[in-house]
């Protein structure tokens, strides 16, 4: 093992740390995308794809991994810089560029995993799931909710999102949020505050993209690189319609 | 609340911003420090000093906040640039020293929340709590163990780390996670991945500092980020003997 990742030992193997080195994962949407990249690169993932169109604004500075310095330039440019800046060797490809029902499969292709951080205000983000599992290639979808993160991973033959969409209801996060809850509270685990959190944003006068805190940010940046992990060695993984929380809210209190 | 913060809405109060915004938080150890740092600066701690007298080394870019550029330079001028790049209005105070018995209580003073995330191989980490605790500030250890992440918390009147030492025994980071082993076992939650590490970590020939992955280091930032804001804010928290743990290893598979 190389003196970079000498500190990994115990938990990855020698082989492992190479299997997971050369193993392509495509992040689509350098916004929470953002934080899971810098993860995942000091773990070992030496080989990712940034897609995203965006130019870096103040509002992401709360919850991303841009600097003042990288307000108003493009995001992957930005991101690509900090990437290479901590292991100057990993293959960084960054495309400039927003991902449309035509473009779609052609930029998958090529890679083992996805992660799906797509804004959900077209069908491009369905569509790009339906199109991996086509390849086989297994799509992880994380969630920011503020105080606590989901991720949710569809498989190559499991269900897709649109699953929790009732007719003629457009597909949205809230969607997921909410399935979310009432799976918990199902399964005797309520968090009530989810469900307060809905309630808040749905009742805003404006409408505006959702509220976001670091705090998830960089717990579902830990939670898709374990999955990463899981999915480059061979391991097993929960697919949706399950799907993995991360949160110390109410924490037995 | 400014353009910075306008995504944490509905999550934090204005009020609660500024709250957190004033609040001096002190991280003793700018290892895992320097990953808890950027999410809590994120977040709005715009108060932080960090002290270690440590350089960066190759071995730490696997799961710290540190660039190839900053290989053997001071860790905390290297933190300080990278803190004050998110946020250049950002108060950040960086020491390069070690803490002694001799000066923990003077850079103690001042601050209203501590994070104890020194080498254990001096009494001064303890010390340093028991400072803390005369001083009513608190005292948040964060642990990473790979796969998952621990934290607990030191309150000004609670027990402190050394009550899990047996006589004769010298204290350190071991002794906590086996401890928050058995406690898991003892309430029916076993995790027998922690022991298996351990065991792993005790039998190796050299005498080698624990392994720590990218991943326990990201969730232990969203923990404590967490667990500070709730400290900041007079919300509750738990307090040693409890822990937080977070991971999704055997999450229910």
């Amino acid at each position: 093992m190389n003196e970079r990742h000498t500190r990994n030992r115990i938990y990855v193997s020698e082989e492992e740390q190479e299997l997971v080195k050369n193993f392509p994962i495509l992040l689509a949407g350098s916004g929470i995308g953002s934080v899971i990249a810098e993860c995942a690169l000091r773990f070992g993932f030496e080989n990712i794809t940034i897609i995203d169109g965006d130019l870096v604004e103040a509002s992401n500075l709360n919850r991303q991994n841009y600097t003042e310095e990288d307000i108003d330039t493009n995001k992957v440019d930005a991101i690509a810089k900090r990437l290479l800046s901590i292991n100057s060797k990993a293959n960084i490809k960054c495309l400039d560029l927003f991902l449309t029902l035509e473009n779609v499969s052609e930029h998958i292709k090529g890679h083992k995993a996805a992660i799906n951080a797509l804004d959900f205000s077209s069908p491009v983000p369905l569509i790009f799931d339906t199109t991996c599992q086509k390849l086989e290639i297994p799509v992880l979808h994380p969630y920011n909710i503020g105080w606590g993160s989901l991720v949710t991973v569809i498989a190559k033959d499991g269900l897709t999102l649109d699953t929790l969409t009732k007719p003629e209801e457009e597909f949205n996060e809230v969607n997921v949020v909410k399935y979310a809850s009432s799976y918990l509270r199902f399964w005797g685990n309520p968090q009530q505050w989810i469900d307060g959190v809905v309630e808040k944003y749905i009742a805003e006068e404006e409408v505006l993209p959702p509220p976001q805190l670091s705090i998830a940010s960089w717990s579902v940046a830990s939670m898709c690189t374990h999955l990463l992990f899981n999915i480059a060695t061979g391991k097993k993984f929960k697919q949706f319609p399950e799907f993995y929380l991360s949160k110390i809210i109410d924490d037995n209190l």
